[in-house]
């Protein structure tokens, strides 16, 4: 396995390669990787000749009072995990943007409402990362995370509206054995703190269990589980529709439920298809 | 010459050509093609395997003010000028954007002033256009004329920006013999408006023969220059280093004059280096 540090250069290469007709895989990652991230290597690992994965814990996704600073980092076990799982090269950029850097790249509406409610320039910096790393690394095929639902979403449309012959692949939430959704974030957590985070997928299980059972209000759904929750703060608990992220009144088949929420430090999300 | 109007269509072409190690060269136009859009098709053709010109009147780009429905068109006399200057294939879509289509892409700071002050959303929409037809044609090397500078140098940030792996050629502003330069929009101008519409041109003439002069004080020249426009109305003349678009106080090398002013109904642009 490689370790490239230089944007350049690996575009170099990469040109290089697709010009020989090899498939790219991709998986960009901030790096302190888990089950969830060595997941979508193995997605990607099966569909590409070439895989990049990238760490780089990008400062237009954070807010200036987020956890930039303390955002967790390994990146000797992170290239161990690469290595075992395939990754032909690893990207970690110390510098990924140009000095003089002032592009943008937004998806209107979808942005809206979840993370987007409250991390009101995240996804400007996550599509905007994403295209950049897309530009260098030339993936024939790029895979997400679907714990970062939203996200994903947002990158399909991006992919769609500019035209990038990149297939985007969903990979599927992986979680602890008790249900919590994996998170770099979860090293934040106590032991109090996390057996009161798994609440959150409890929340969503117990919501999944009464759309089962004939409930499809989604109001109604939502005020009986909020008491399941024990988080410190929660920043939303909704049922939207899985392909627009429209708000639902009803659930209707690919209807899911979206949470996020604060427990000790970290902010947690998760999400749950409740009929399919 | 091949003329394409589906998007994905082309895409999929130029997908298969750049696998065979082709180099793809790419003309965007709004048509009603003039000796100033032709002289860019022979810049690309000198660079390419195989030229694409695309025709297409961007609704992004104008405001509901602007002259969007009144555009000049006349896609036959421009397939034409496009077969008789090598073009391979004219990209016409009657719809290039998707349905859903919600993603934008902008660059800061340069677009402020010059054209981005009359027009705020202006640059924004070309952007996300050439951004999406960059997508879909696969250039290896892309021209755009120097005529449109401030959209010149933004197109030349968000490839940088987005690393995407495109040559960027400028191609030199043409004249009439009487100064004025080529624009789709000189159409809309009468004989008596033509005259005074060579004023833009001839002021910026002037400002050049002062500075060779030795005429530092880009103040000084402005206000020495306004009396030669014989416009309806003056959007801005001014005076801007050519590769950061900075305003400049004094003159230095790569200083660039730029002006923008409405003669009749069409609002004219021109520009000039003042010093080398």
């Amino acid at each position: 396995m490689k370790i490239q540090i230089d944007p350049h250069a690996l575009q170099r290469e990469a040109l290089r390669r697709r010009a020989q007709g090899q498939r790219i895989g991709f998986v960009p990652t901030m790096g302190y990787l888990h089950r969830g991230h060595t997941s979508l290597l193995s997605l990607a690992r099966d569909r590409c000749d070439w895989l990049v994965a990238s760490i780089y814990v990008n400062p237009l996704q954070f807010a200036p009072t987020e956890d930039l600073a303390a955002y967790p980092r390994d990146p000797e076990g992170d290239a161990e995990k690469c290595r075992e799982h395939g990754v032909d090269c690893l990207f970690m950029p110390e510098a990924l943007y140009l000095p003089e850097h002032r592009t943008r790249v937004g998806v209107d509406g979808l942005s809206l409402g979840l993370c987007g409610g409250s991390r009101p320039t995240h996804f400007e910096g996550v599509t905007t990362v994403v295209a950049r790393l897309f530009g260098l690394v030339q993936p024939t095929v790029s895979v997400f995370g679907e714990k970062d639902y939203q996200q994903l979403t947002l990158i399909r449309r991006m992919v769609a509206d500019l035209a990038m012959p990149i297939e985007i692949v969903g990979g599927p939430l992986v979680r602890d054995t008790d249900g919590l959704a994996l998170s770099s974030r979860n090293a934040y957590l106590n032991s109090k703190e996390r057996s009161r985070a798994v609440t959150i997928y409890q929340t969503l299980c117990h919501l999944r269990t009464r759309v089962q059972a004939g409930v499809l209000d989604t109001e109604a759904l939502v005020q009986s589980a909020l008491s399941e929750l024990q988080v410190d703060q929660l920043d939303y608990l909704e049922i939207r529709d899985g392909l627009s992220l429209e708000p639902l009144r009803t659930v209707q088949p690919g209807a899911r439920a979206f949470a996020a929420a604060w427990v000790g430090r970290p902010r947690l999300i998760d999400n749950l298809e409740l009929l399919s």
